[in-house]
């Protein structure tokens, strides 16, 4: 199966995503600074999230141009992440309209966790598929940074419960992390030129 | 007509559709546990239409790929199918809101039955066109399983009024019977190799 | 300018229309058949909607298929078409929810009529550019169609304040006129092979 | 990395703005031309709002027309750009719904703002990888539009304080100067066909 479809409702459904949390953002009540600032949290939350699905579609874009084909089983692995990554929106709202309370804060670093862990069995189906002497494996390397996150983000889940901002925290630290876009693959396929142009 | 622009619109509706049914995602009224659990329901819910839209996504696509142009006929085959997955939203959102009674649960069955239609009327359009001795007259095959939905569907649709749980089962066995994508197309393109590489 | 952007926008703009109409639908207020039946004009007229908007794609996806490249103006004349295709969900709505009073029938009309008068110009922004002998010319022939359709439209908006019925049955006979996909192009680009393939 | 998805990503996510904003237009309360007068200066704004989004498709499609490859560092920068446009439809809203008053009227002119300034940081960006003989540089010239422009918007913010009537008069001047698209980078292509067919 080649693979352009799947990008292309990937970067569907993602486009989507990253705009529709637009729609949750309340008009300010007033039309003073002050109703403004009011709404300055969820504007901050809004932003967050708009990074994380940044950092996921940006990441996603490096991931394809590594591989020529996919699979059935891999078109599954990418709804299953696009799946928890469409729980963002909601959990996003909920954290924020009511402030950060402990639970909704802990249930958003959970979405996250679940999509992470989503988007590394994308990529263990695509390494399946590509095999271990692929470009794909070789740009991968030990995968530091996504073995991090993950504990990072139940750090981040734990602590929403003992106090949420270090729990928001953590969150934050994890996206300023992944901020730099994964620069493996792009060296890789700088240094190994494609296939098709070899 | 190239197909191209066939598979880029119907990837944009079913991607708007799949991620528009979490604006119908109510932010639960309090911030416990208790609260989340009460919208439950309509999560699950949401995470079966998620994947009958996806199940929809992924045959539609091995469908186009074993096709190579359109007429103007199959467009308007592939626009009735999208009309009635784009039924689905409104459907869920009617059935979990009241949390399941007999007619709404009824209508979703309806909803998924007339989409199963669609999708057949696209498939033998395409099949006519691409005539006896194509690729994907061979990929098909008797199409079992397509035959087998129709039925399951509209037993579930039955079965919503004597006992809406039991229509709802046999909704969830329909998705899981279809969760494994149409191999038969995969293996036949891989078999039979694309005619334009011939 | 390659085109390939143009169709990939206008395919976005029109995917998304078509399903945030979805989004107007209310939820029936009960859970019994008449409670659906109560919505069933809203529902008609989602489908009306559907079918216009599904023939603009269509027509559109023609329209293009017949020329190779777009100017600048082309993108304007084009966003001038998307705009008035914008308005027929809140068109929609305001005359559907209202139960079809006689402005908001005629408001429906205008847009319907807005959206036809930007298709001609674009149409004739893309004949100046592709020139008298071209492709385009041949495949529009006289546009008959285009033609009666303004007429009937200017018809139906005059006959809204007399019988809004009257009014409502004008714009579903211009719907099932052009329910036939434009066969002219189609029809060009089969005898005569593309430029690429000569 | 190829910027295919780069240009895909882009138009769905200015495709969902430039409708998402439909969303904002309540139905006028009653069914008189009086009632759909009132929600006249809604209407008007969400023009200036989609002619504003246009514009901005418009340069971008001629922008990445003009480059060939897209690096790490262009991705954020668009998502950067797509970050401040996202915010359009929220600030058309308090805007237009409060009937614009100064503050609102003002963080219009912001995001306005912020987006220009973003989209000299993806043009900068992108310069620096094509290279100061490139195609891009030559095409781009001296950018007095892009200057006079971050100007305007200033002038329009402060304004805005004065008499908003007086802020909004600028932002419509904008929009008006940009409303023909940038043909420098056209011309280009034209007089210096692409590398590919040369």
């Amino acid at each position: 199966m080649p693979k352009g479809r799947l990008e292309a409702f990937s970067d569907g459904v993602i486009a989507i995503l990253i705009t529709i949390m637009v729609l949750e953002l309340h008009i300010p009540a007033g039309t003073s600074w002050h109703a403004l600032g009011h709404e300055l949290p969820v504007l901050l939350t809004y932003l967050l999230s708009f990074v994380y699905l940044g950092i996921y579609w940006n990441n996603h874009h490096h991931l394809l141009a590594a591989v020529s084909r996919v699979s059935g089983a891999t078109l599954w692995a990418n709804l299953h992440l696009l799946f928890w990554l469409s729980l963002v929106p909601f959990s996003t709202a909920w954290m924020s309209e009511h402030r950060f309370p402990s639970i909704p804060t802990a249930v958003y670093g959970i979405v996250l966790l679940a999509a992470s862990i989503a988007y590394l069995i994308l990529q263990t189906a695509l390494l399946r598929a590509e095999g271990e002497q692929s470009r794909l494996r070789a740009a991968l390397g030990s995968d530091v940074k996504g073995k991090i996150s993950t504990l990072l983000y139940c750090l981040g889940i734990g602590l929403a419960f003992a106090d949420r901002w270090l729990g928001l925290a953590v969150y934050v630290t994890v996206a300023l992390i992944w901020l730099v876009p994964d620069r493996r693959v792009e060296r890789q396929l700088t240094t190994a030129p494609a296939e098709s142009s070899q």
